[in-house]
């Protein structure tokens, strides 16, 4: 029976890394003129795959599963999961979720046009009803305590909006006076950054960098998109995608080290376990943790650069032959509260996360109107970031997530780097000579502490269990705070 | 309810695009150790297509739909083709669907490894569970006269062995004398074609040959392939590959005018019709006319390469720029009995083809036994092309097709030559000044008038009809012949 459910599982993966490979071809490669027809193979596909992973059959698969007593520990706890998956996707009713993609896709048009012509109020009507949509849905979903669980629990299982405001609470009382003594310290020029960087050149450093961390490139490969992405086709088959402009190089450096992360944590999965959830990342704040523990706490370290910094002076001789390794570490490194989230600095992204984060809330409780959006972003960004907003494009419109639907989705940036910051530190521990190691280019035992303390367990493990395990503990700020304090301030 | 069938053939071909998807990629861009998982899913969703295809709700369908009068002319075509395709596919049984995959699959790697180690008896057993195998089908499927129409149907439905059998005689009778006499004109120097040519200049050379056929880009894009090959997603998204050689410029040529001709073909069809008999290829024999109408008559004409050589002189100044144009016209039509099929010339290359259909027919009827093919081979070579065969590498295992189980498959390569003559013939006289235009690189007209003549009907005419409309009669091996002496000879 259980090899009926994975053969199942196996199956539905199959359409599932059709699909995908459908989303890859279409962000990389596929002609223009090929939208529309990829769109409705996409559809049906995806239509295909939901009543494949919904089937009465499947679910009485499950349910005769949960009391088959021949299951070894590691079966039961992926029979668990899979019936969690289950009855949670069977929540919503088939019509509502026909709805709810609808108001997706045309949330989506809607934002974009909004977007592109500067006015909020293209926009809003259809916000307000995807708002109204997502609070049926944490309805039909169903959740304790306050409404924005019911929502939460799609993209950081087992975490609470209860345990997320300890978080933010303490970001706020922590992290902002930190921001202030960073800024005390003086500006930084970080102009040199901004000098032409030949393409070719920038892609072939790029490979170099993936191919440090350990990334595989017999089981992966590496292309350009628009919005840098990666995805999984089973283990075996990991891409990613990179940016490369000329005129801002570490756009490419830090979107290639953030989608490798992202990579090898699906590469590691057990390709034994395809198509199950022993074979599925945790949550998304957990594989955001996977790239900005690589992003952040390895690729802007000191010790990292003392090793790469020669290597990128050689590939662009006449841009950086002459700048001294203390400024090109400052440089990269530079905090500067600005307008837009994706290319905010490590410590002012929080902020980011946490004007929308109240957004959300307020929504969901109803305590803040989706026309009242644009003055309260505007009013916190001047509170926590001390930027003016001049326009809703730069504002409020910024960002895609809320046209698709995803509320909820937000916290789960903040926290990937938390946990990052976590890890960090346990890493750290158990290899006394972390930093020596980092200064030499030597990153393949980081790549094999993962493996063996994150990777190989998918979802075997919740986020709370693993982070327990690892570092003694549940998710604490206090990591990230004291990363950041050391490396600003120390 | 014609509604129904065409949402139900537009889901089939949906799945069909996301299988040709997972194959586009595993021979471009797929990292090496993706191999077996694409393989598995490529086996799912070809299981989920077939399933779709024969479903017995379809077949009811298409039943009550071929007493529908309220059908138009056009759609009454299309339900009759998918009936017939129906009828036909359902034939063999699934258990013997079953044994020839594996037959075939099994085939393919022991070819492969007879093919590697130059040692035919490592294939002729698993190649007679294949000959046996293929006889069944013809069996299953039905024939009249000769048991190769069981199979010959498969590939050039409405064409029968007893017609191939007169023009191939013609073949003999004519295409045989004829090379004796081109020969007899002496030996042509094709040796500065081997120079080194720059890989990214032949590129970009290929892709400027393509856009002048009128190739879209927009709903196209070629890429790099070891064994060039085209697809189609749908005629908004068909793409070609090539294969570039460093010291072998005509063979990257040759390979983009003749997929980008496959190409143009499949570009061509109805986009409303998508996933209907209307926007598929009338036959194999077909496709491979317009392949072949672009890379011989066109692309290997004296007018083509009166506007194309300057060009190809400015690409390559030191290898070309003191070549004589009409030292290079002979060189790219040097006439030359040869080993290989896939690199022969566009007389000799029906030689290739006759043994290997005399082949077929042999083993179909039982007059010869597998054991026995190499002998026939190598004496039917030296019979036709004059040629000692040296080893079986070289010989009877350099193809793969009978390793798929392709029995009935080669001579539709000879076929699309016949049809492309045919054509040519047609168009040459619709226009009056072909030579001219073409000389001025001016090709728009000929897509146009194959859009007209050709692609928009996709199946709706069968392949006698449609030649007999353009040409007023049926394939004639005459205009083959015409051409080839007047080129060769006149």
């Amino acid at each position: 029976m259980y090899k009926q459910y994975l053969e199942h599982n196996q199956k539905v993966k199959d359409v599932e890394s059709a699909i995908a490979l459908m989303h890859w071809d279409m962000e990389t490669y596929m002609p223009e003129g090929g939208a529309n027809v990829k769109s409705r193979q996409i559809g049906t596909l995806s239509s295909m795959h939901h009543e494949m992973a919904t089937s009465s059959e499947y679910a009485n698969l499950l349910q005769k599963l949960q009391d088959d007593n021949s299951l070894n520990p590691n079966q039961k706890k992926n029979v668990e999961l899979s019936l969690n998956d289950f009855n949670r996707k069977n929540k919503l009713p088939a019509k509502f979720v026909a709805e709810m993609t609808k108001a997706s896709s045309e949330g989506f048009m809607l934002w974009q046009k909004a977007n592109k012509e500067n006015n909020f109020s293209i926009f809003s009507d259809q916000l307000e009803k995807i708002v109204n949509l997502c609070k049926q849905a944490a309805d039909y979903y169903g959740y304790e305590g306050h409404i924005y669980n019911g929502l939460l629990e799609e993209y950081e299982p087992g975490t609470t909006k209860e345990e997320v405001d300890v978080i933010f609470k303490d970001v706020k009382s922590e992290l902002l006076p930190l921001l202030k003594d960073i800024q005390a310290k003086g500006e930084i020029d970080n102009s040199f950054l901004k000098g032409k960087f030949d393409c070719d050149k920038q892609w072939d450093f790029g490979i170099d960098l993936l191919k440090q961390m350990g990334y595989d490139f017999k089981h992966g490969r590496q292309d350009k998109a628009h919005h840098p992405f990666s995805i999984s086709f089973g283990s075996e088959d990991v891409r990613v995608t990179t940016r490369v402009v000329e005129d801002d190089i570490m756009n490419m450096v830090g979107s290639c080290i953030h989608e490798g992360g992202h990579g090898l944590y699906e590469q590691g999965f057990s390709a034994d376990a395809y198509g199950l959830p022993e074979s599925q990342a945790i949550s998304y704040g957990l594989h955001e943790s996977m790239s900005r523990f690589w992003e952040n706490n390895i690729g802007l370290s000191k010790e990292y650069w003392e090793h790469n910094f020669p290597k990128m002076q050689k590939y662009f001789p006449t841009q950086l032959g002459n700048i001294e390794f203390s400024n090109f570490y400052k440089a990269i490194n530079k905090v500067s509260p600005s307008l837009v989230r994706t290319v905010s600095d490590e410590i002012t992204y929080h902020f980011h996360i946490m004007v929308r984060y109240e957004i959300e809330k307020g929504l969901l409780e109803g305590s803040l109107k989706v026309k009242d959006l644009p003055e309260f972003w505007n009013a916190h960004y001047k509170d926590y970031l001390g930027v003016d907003v001049p326009s809703d494009q730069q504002g409020v419109l910024q960002d895609v997530h809320w046209s698709h639907g995803s509320i909820g989705y937000f916290p789960t940036y903040s926290l990937g780097s938390f946990y990052a910051a976590q890890w960090h530190h346990s890493i750290k521990k158990a290899f006394p000579d972390f930093d020596g190691k980092v200064k030499k280019g030597e990153l393949g035992f980081i790549k094999n502490w993962l493996q063996e303390n994150i990777y190989q367990y998918g979802r075997l493990k919740s986020a709370k269990e693993l982070c327990t395990d690892i570092t003694g503990e549940p998710l604490n700020f206090k990591y990230f705070l004291d990363y950041a304090k050391n490396k600003y301030l120390g």
